[in-house]
């Protein structure tokens, strides 16, 4: 059987390369995290070379953070190589919906590549699903931010049907849904929501967990997010009165390093709906 | 009153967004700090989308750092869309007089936006306060480093009167002033300029106090002043004799962390002349 | 007699400002750890001030990593001021073989500008010294990655006489060499090899022993390897068993801000050959 465990166990023992095209305001704990977790990352958003590097990687992260245009560029290029070769692509819309350029990118990526995993916060994938794109831009969307959990899962698994994708939906309770079956998680601590890159360094986990573990991009998914989870609750146990968010998000990259698949097993606080 | 510790306690309680366009060196740690004081960064430099973004933010603040033709054109959009929404601007004129397109950008900005604080070191502000905005740009200017505290306070209130701002000049004793009268803080610990982004790290919180207080933009920015500096000293009272400039800045994040309002105002040694 | 511990106190010194054109990812590294060793960092990568920028600094250093087009053509003016001036510049051709546009900008550097030293891992400088640089493109070159260690130094040596520079090929062993002569260093730890950035970092501060005791680039950039693996060394022995690579990084840093030269003299473990 797949256990999460010896999902992130074969990440260890296949070292898997990792193309991130990425923002620059957490890109260095995505870099961190992918070495924590057994992986190699590769940062490169150049158009002019980010197709030839995908070709070289066992995964690719599409992360729409401080988005510019070039950087766009290169998404959709290495998106389209990716897709060719089968290497897995996991999409993180950040801050979709709060522009129209930065929306109209996750649509555009959406309507042109397939991804195997897409991950965001509920707002942003809420845009995301009452939008089609246009390439005469989009209508901020309206936007709940709370929802019940069967609620969130239902949604996850639409979104997921549409896009023939599997949806992780990440908050207090995290959601990881293919069309049919979601994973609710209950592990994480709050104060993860205060650290900068919990969501980028998750899904950078995702694709390396894809990488190394491609027969259910569903279990992949929920056990990177386990991971990041689980650690985060190392971490935050581990804190001195004196820490916080910077010594925290240490702490978790540094978990990552260390844990065993054994740990993320017993752990694993799951339920599937 | 409007004590330094209630405009901190109001940041935790307003949680403000904060829109960040900035360098890429010292991001991260401008979110985390973002963070930790209890606001919400947001960082987005592509002119396709700024004025968008800010336009959901209670604060912008524009740092010149690892500055781009790109990012400029993104800065003079945001930054006119915060004065059309009378949502506070900060300045962080990181290198004015480094290069002639430094300066010149700098001045072009004060030439166009309306700034509620400008934060700079003593030759930033200088080279400002020399200058003129010219389309065909500026020579480098005299550039004189020491400076009497009585001299470098009147500088900094001529400097606001001209611009209408309030002007912070960072160094071993720091000054907040309006074009009336000045805050001269001593607190803070040397340490802190080997670390990069205290400059950046303050310029996002001073956002982020002005987004929480916009009563009295001065009391705001010497409050924020205060904040980072007495969270330099305890960070360096942390200091284990392994620890160094490294280890000191997550110190300084976490320490922002947890510190509440009635220490800030019990620890601040200010000076109004 | 300049002793490895002499060229770092001198570096302390005289505090070079060193100018950083480098890639995003570890960026925030690489100015903590010039801040570290006493150099005082300035990051610009905008063509239109980075000749002029560094041409206020006592060293350059070239990194291609996140290479972009725009970042390329400030490198070249930068390099060619710096060569003007006579001010030594470091080349660290991240990624060079893992692209047509990476490999080919490595070899436009190496054929415009002259490089104090060229620092790379051995699959690096195996691509660059198979190829001639070409407006037209190299293709992806054969690379092998592992060799015996007089066939590395004798690699580095014949690509310094091509050159006329100094080459360093970092991995498990370290090797410096000038056209003459190599410096084995076997200091170091494997847990650097799982840190982003310790490559980047290294470069760094390559240029600011190069800027601080320009007498023998080849003993400068020996002194450089060995500072950064010997700290690596330091960093290992502190960690807890719940550390991982993020807090090594910040270990490594920290033991930067802290070694003194003589402890570098009595802990280098260099053979000439």
């Amino acid at each position: 059987m797949t256990t999460f465990g010896s999902i992130l166990e074969s990440v260890r023992e296949k070292n898997p390369r990792i193309h991130c095209i990425t923002n620059y305001v957490t890109a260095n704990d995505c870099a961190n995290i992918l070495l924590a977790c057994g992986a190699s990352p590769i940062m490169a958003d150049a158009p002019e070379e980010s197709a030839e590097i995908t070709a070289l990687c066992s995964g690719l992260v599409i992360n729409l953070g401080t988005l510019s245009a070039q950087r766009l560029e290169a998404m959709l290029l290495s998106g389209k190589k990716a897709n060719e070769l089968d290497i897995p692509v996991v999409l993180d819309p950040v801050g979709a919906g709060a522009s129209v350029f930065r929306t109209n990118a996750a649509l555009k990526l959406l309507s042109e590549i397939s991804f195997s995993v897409i991950r965001g916060n509920l707002s942003e994938i809420k845009v995301l699903a009452g939008k089609e794109y246009s390439a005469h831009g989009v209508d901020t969307a309206d936007i709940m931010t709370s929802n019940g959990i069967a609620e969130t899962a239902d949604l996850a698994k639409s979104f997921s049907h549409r896009y023939d994708t599997v949806t992780v939906i990440t908050g207090a309770e995290d959601i990881a849904a293919d069309p049919n079956s979601a994973y609710v998680i209950r592990n994480g601590h709050p104060i993860m929501s205060r650290i900068t890159g919990c969501g980028c360094m998750l899904s950078a986990l995702t694709a390396s967990f894809l990488a190394a573990s491609s027969d259910s991009p569903l279990i992949s998914a929920a056990a990177a997010i386990c991971t990041m989870d689980i650690c985060g609750e190392i971490a935050a146990k581990q804190m001195k009165p004196t820490d916080g968010n910077a010594g925290c998000r240490d702490h978790i990259i540094d978990s990552v390093f260390n844990i065993r698949g054994q740990v993320l097993d017993k752990q694993a606080n799951i339920k599937i709906i």
